[in-house]
């Protein structure tokens, strides 16, 4: 079978060497004749590898003390209603920085069971920038944002100076680069990028600012409860929280985030060089928003579109369709990306552009 | 290696095809060149996993029509606030049948975020037993049962008649024994025994009880959301979803639940015997509300103690300490434990007596 490259948006492609490893584990996990499918999550094995992952994230990230790293189930939509229940005061109010359709999705929930400040939005110009100038009140109990968006292809780069509490959905972008841990008050994450598969998402929560705000909190969304039972409240989603391990591992052993970030750099530089380059292809977002994970763009000759595909579809590329409500292509590049997946698609790009511009001489 | 008896209370044993399955699919998903780990969820692969997972669940236990079911995230203990939001009135009572930790759990969460109706409880006998009479007041809004109880070792044998609302935890039994769905408002049921790994919870829920509460329901609780969604509101739990879907496959292929009944009542028979006819060992259960799932037992000769660990551990048996909270033994029989492997326990428990009976001889 020829070789797939995955530009998948999530749930996307992990590590080949983490998939071997992670499908052993299905068959026998750790020589013990059991599926890590069928252990318990109270037995040693499972607890070393809990102890791990969260060790991982604490190495790979410098987190410092005085914060809990937690691998819970929900989903990052779960996060909109822990940030709400665990930072938003019985009568208080939230501010949110509206940069797309997550950051959407987390202030209207926000706005249905609180107060909700929206501190700038760039739904004028269909996400297609990242809000710089913005009042941040500290009126508000906490400022929160989505650090890539990954439907429209925009990141935040330059993180706001807060002097209320930041939290941050890092689903897209998390462990892609550096971070100070310490500008956070909460971050969270999905797995389902740079982390693992579905079914786990990672929190690194500020303890000291945990249950301030008067409300009763359901047992499973208060982030107290799991802080203190070290994720093992309930039973924890072993497999995903397993594979994440393994992805921190191969993470640490290349280098850890700063080699990451440099590769990221590299990969992005690659496609959006071609972008800008190439007279068939647009990029949408603005040029100093633009993301390292998920590179946006379309075709400025639509007559290309039908050969376009016909390509991409032939060399083994798969998950290039832009997302269902903005169109085009979107082409994710997370950490498992590997290089010449992406030279293979710029070869398309670059193939695509000589045959219409000859057409076109 | 010599094989491993699997008595894990949870997560717990799968059949070993489905893990053979399971494994074959991280490495390569359907011949697709790419692992189910790093597949959209809405690719057609994946969507098709779903529905077939739906209409297994539909078929096996033979849903009705007007029900929705639902593969989420968040465990049991998630489903213990679904249903209070989603079925207990603003200012209305739920009742609770108290049988063990789980449902203890379930209730306490009832009292701390709404109004509770203990309607009995065996806590008296360290829930030895399940109450069978008490009063069910059509005040309340629901009855919520646990069909059975892991640690204790008992199972609800008779499912109360109820004119409200019935709602049941069927985390440990459910697919173990036929049941009569249109009895129930809502069943709910983390994956981890009968059904597959952990990292999702399977819900049934008669739609037409759904959005009456008069609350405003945060959208990830709100179960109405979900089913107009088909579980895909945000990323489902991919893979813990798939493996459910194998076993599934797995107990439609061998005959369904009627079949399993028979062999799950075979299983319990081969253990509850020894456990009688046996003078080293006793149930701790009451005989009437034994669990065909969960067998618990103590020795009645504490001497004979390091003998018995040391034989199970030597014979390959795993996971049949009892649960940190009562001591003694617990054999868990799911659906997918083997009989050979609950004769290989069986032996070693003849022959300890053996070895008792004839030095007190």
């Amino acid at each position: 079978m020829s070789k797939v490259h995955n530009f998948s948006a999530g749930p996307s492609i992990l590590n080949q060497g983490v998939l071997k490893k992670a499908a052993q584990a299905v068959e026998n996990f750790n020589n013990s004749g059991l599926s890590i499918l069928e252990i318990s999550h109270r037995s040693k094995d499972f607890i070393a590898v809990m102890d791990n992952a969260v060790a991982l994230v604490k190495e790979l990230l410098e987190v410092p003390e005085g914060y809990s790293v937690l691998f819970l189930q929900g989903g990052a939509s779960t996060g909109f209603l822990k940030t709400i229940l665990n930072f938003m005061k019985q009568d208080g109010t939230g501010a949110y920085l509206n940069t797309g359709t997550w950051s959407k999705k987390a202030l209207k929930e926000a706005e249905k069971l609180g107060k909700l400040n929206m501190v700038a939005s760039s739904e004028d110009k269909n996400f297609n920038y990242i809000p710089k100038v913005y009042p941040i009140s500290t009126n508000d109990n906490y400022l929160h944002i989505t650090t890539n968006n990954t439907i429209f292809g925009t990141q935040i780069k330059n993180i706001p100076v807060s002097r209320i509490p930041l939290i941050a959905d890092m689903s897209s972008d998390i462990f892609s680069r550096k971070i100070n841990i310490s500008d956070y008050a909460m971050i969270y994450a999905g797995a389902q990028k740079n982390l693992g598969p579905a079914g786990t998402t990672l929190y690194i929560v500020k303890d000291s600012l945990l249950g301030k705000t008067g409300r009763t909190i359901p047992t499973m969304l208060d982030l107290r409860v799991h802080a203190d039972k070290g994720s093992m409240f309930n039973t924890p989603p072993v497999y995903p929280i397993y594979v994440s391990m393994l992805t921190l591992e191969w993470l640490k052993a290349n280098g850890g985030v700063e080699w990451i970030e440099k590769v990221n750099q590299e990969k992005a530089d690659l496609i959006y060089n071609e972008i800008d380059s190439n007279s068939i292809f647009e990029g949408t977002a603005a040029i100093e928003d633009r993301s390292n994970m998920n590179v946006t763009f379309v075709l400025t000759n639509p007559d290309a579109q039908a050969d376009f595909d016909k390509m991409w579809k032939e060399a083994g590329i798969n998950g290039i369709n832009g997302h269902r409500d903005v169109g085009g292509y979107r082409a994710s590049i997370y950490n498992a990306m590997p290089k010449e997946s992406i030279q293979v698609l710029v070869d398309i790009m670059k193939e695509l552009a000589k045959k219409y511009d000859l057409a076109n001489s």
